[in-house]
């Protein structure tokens, strides 16, 4: 087991090539967001595009396309009704994150299963919130599981898993990752990444971020990450400390640690470790 | 009577458990913003997370929804109408704030009724603005009224108790918060709290916060404060106190007081009481 | 003609009496912002709001509600066609202004004419923009004239007037002043004032703040100064002069002076200017 | 060819004449923003306003009038089916922008035709992003090439010129500028910009702004300056030249550069020099 410390950032964050356009750093397409819970994918949209993702479209319910500009015009936005245009999007993208604020009504479920069907070669899923619920209750397979991460908190990894809380335990976390064939990124007071390789574990984070959002921001940031940065296991360990690590510093200052300031400090905390390393 | 100062902030405002998750800091439900008025629950909700809630949902006219989530993705959301899952989450609460901005039409009544008849044992129900009229007018009866909290301004409170407002002796409003059996929270100009074993009275506050939404906020906070800690009246009287304690640093540099930049600086006195603190 | 200087701040901006409560501090209604236009009422309200007015209620087309909460919970809201809720909340007010973005349609017009017809006697009545045109146009008559504010700029004024710009000497201004009854605030490089008493002067402002919303926010602040401050010829001049006061500090950093940046200042700078004072 | 250097902002960044109004400093037309990319538009605006045109009005669907408000109530809205409004705008503007998040679909094509048509004598007119697509695929004409500035990428300006990338050498580039008779300004790592008489080649610029709505920004700015500065080709330059500036600036403390933090700090930027030239 590998413990998560400043070496991943400056190891993850290199210096951007100078001659490069938008498409460089990754296309990005985030989906989630339904009637009650739009303000999840919102988040994953700010922590997205903040951590440098070079083009970011969010696919959620149209009462959230307002919000979503008026915070953050630099996102793109389609309906899950948008069958066309989303597959479009969906299959030029560099990695898809499916899940914050999702819900399970049978219409995000048509997308989910869309989504998995459509899967590139190349291209990652991550697959967070509601969708993993989905996944495990509908038994859905995965065409490229080396190229999914799923981003459960403990009770959803039961759902797809099957192990209790207390069976949650390395090997059998594990094992199940093996038979899984897709990262697990086990949220909990010390998160645990599960690629098949490598177990990380975090050693940051605080009792402060335990407030609704803290997740969808993770998931934005783990999309970003892995939109522009080469090696994902890297940069997706990356993305879970760095996220914890603002958090840290923030909750100095703050008893709770709003998930929207974590997304807002990205750009000047990347450019540090940025800076730290090559 | 006890005066309120910053020793109710030390005691309450406890450092967190290392081991938690949002489930941990409380959920609320803030129920209030109708057409006209959709700008109160939008401030009760800034404050309510703000202060650290864990989970928050927001149930107010659909119209609500697009500005509420510009300015705070962290809520979620329901419609008055949304009969079905607005009980479920109620029924999950820890806290229910009704009132703010809400109205006095026959929905919302009957919302405020299924409130009240829903109302769990352990759960606590803060009754603000038209809600207080409301209970007042139609004579509307507590299931667990040593688990309610009224915040009426001194006209309202007239129409709770039948006091006028030169009847509102401590003696006389002792007796009628005996009689009602909740804790009664009087605003005006230092604000007292009756909870039946103890009289608070304020001791700091300014004229600079009379203004639309300073009460709003107040609500909001008085929610996330019994959400998360343990002895609530302890929880409601360091709201109380710590509401005006903000308005009175921000007065220092501010002819009026906006009821929103509470909100914005809340997680960063908690900390600083914290510290002081445990 | 009198030169406004600090003075006029000192003088009108008072210590707030201790035992007050919002109403304390009057009641404002806002009436603009049609489907092209909704911004310079949106700009109005923060204005209004942030000089300290205790309740503001802006009544615009409803696709305006949504922004305007966004940034500005602390309004209230309602549409030209909600009449009757409209006629109440207008009757109740301490100052009604109409004209921000209001465009010039038939619904507005019955707008406008019902506004000038239930004009209460010690109710203060600002007409700008578009209302300006409409008066003029349709030889509106004035209920109370004493009572009634007009902030046109020179064209408007021309057309309420009859007086090309040429022919809008002191003079000549100060004898249409008196024919027409109400105070005229003649915008302008130096804006003037006319009251039938004094002829104030402006002597600050700059080129920076010639920009789309700069009159919008003016008239917010002349609502929100008349509305709170009991001499109301002080208080206009007062709103005039640091309106242009803080736009020339503004214009020390910013080629050009946002105008929703003056009234994020207006509570800073309303301090201030209160402790020179009493 | 010449450098871009701090030079062209000193010469034209004038210091504005105390006798102005709004009108002194321009009105700008922004035509973009569809269903899928209202961001787009959003950004030129904030772009064009921060940059100190007079009087910015944005046409764009319906759905992204509430998000743009809420970031900028400085702007006036139209949709793309209010003909005879925004023939009559785009009639009286002194720069009409087209392009930004506009879109290929039938409405769209149909407004930037009617724009073609419209163009005044005098009138600047910005054709950006999808705009340059269409006028490529559609073969439109333009009314006075003289007073039109094309903003392709790459890839765009291959479209309008059929020159694959390797064959834009500035020779080429040159003859073509001279064919179409419009200025270019070609996106690239080092911007350049033909415009018959001189080419100039940017200096500045960096990776941290490869990321959606760099563009949209820039073309917001063009608007803005060529809304209020005499000396167009010169005024283009400058714009082009800081939006890099501002750029590089953020980028020693961020990643990522975010569009939208570049427009709020135009006014700053744009008054430092200012103050060196003029």
């Amino acid at each position: 087991m590998i413990e998560l410390t400043d070496d991943i950032l400056a190891k993850v964050i290199k210096k951007r090539p100078e001659e490069s356009h938008k498409g460089t750093f990754g296309r990005a397409v985030l989906i989630g967001g339904n009637y009650q819970y739009g303000g999840a994918i919102i988040m994953s949209a700010e922590a997205c595009i903040h951590s440098g993702a070079g083009l970011t479209t969010v696919v959620t319910t149209e009462k959230n396309h307002h919000p979503l500009h008026a915070r953050l015009p630099e996102a793109m936005v389609l309906n899950f009704s948008d069958w066309e245009l989303l597959y479009e999007v969906v299959r030029a993208a560099d990695v898809v994150l499916i899940g914050p604020g999702l819900g399970l009504d049978a219409t995000v479920l048509a997308v989910l299963k869309g989504v998995l069907a459509e899967q590139q070669k190349d291209q990652w899923l991550v697959i967070d919130g509601s969708a993993i619920t989905l996944v495990a209750k509908h038994q859905l397979s995965l065409k490229y599981p080396k190229q999914v991460i799923f981003t459960p908190h403990q009770m959803e990894w039961k759902r797809l898993s099957g192990l209790t809380i207390e069976e949650q335990t390395t090997e059998n976390n594990q094992a199940m990752q093996e038979k899984l064939g897709a990262t697990i990124i086990l949220k909990k007071h010390r998160t645990e990444i599960y690629n098949g390789q490598t177990v990380y574990k975090n050693t940051v984070g605080n009792a402060g971020m335990a407030t609704g959002g803290t997740g969808d921001t993770l998931a934005g940031m783990i999309a970003g990450f892995a939109a522009q940065f080469e090696n994902t296991s890297d940069a997706v360990a990356a993305a879970v400390y760095l996220h914890s690590k603002i958090g840290d510093d923030l909750a100095e200052e703050n008893y709770v640690v709003l998930p929207t300031k974590v997304s807002q400090a990205l750009p000047g905390y990347m450019k540090k470790y940025n800076r730290k390393g090559s």
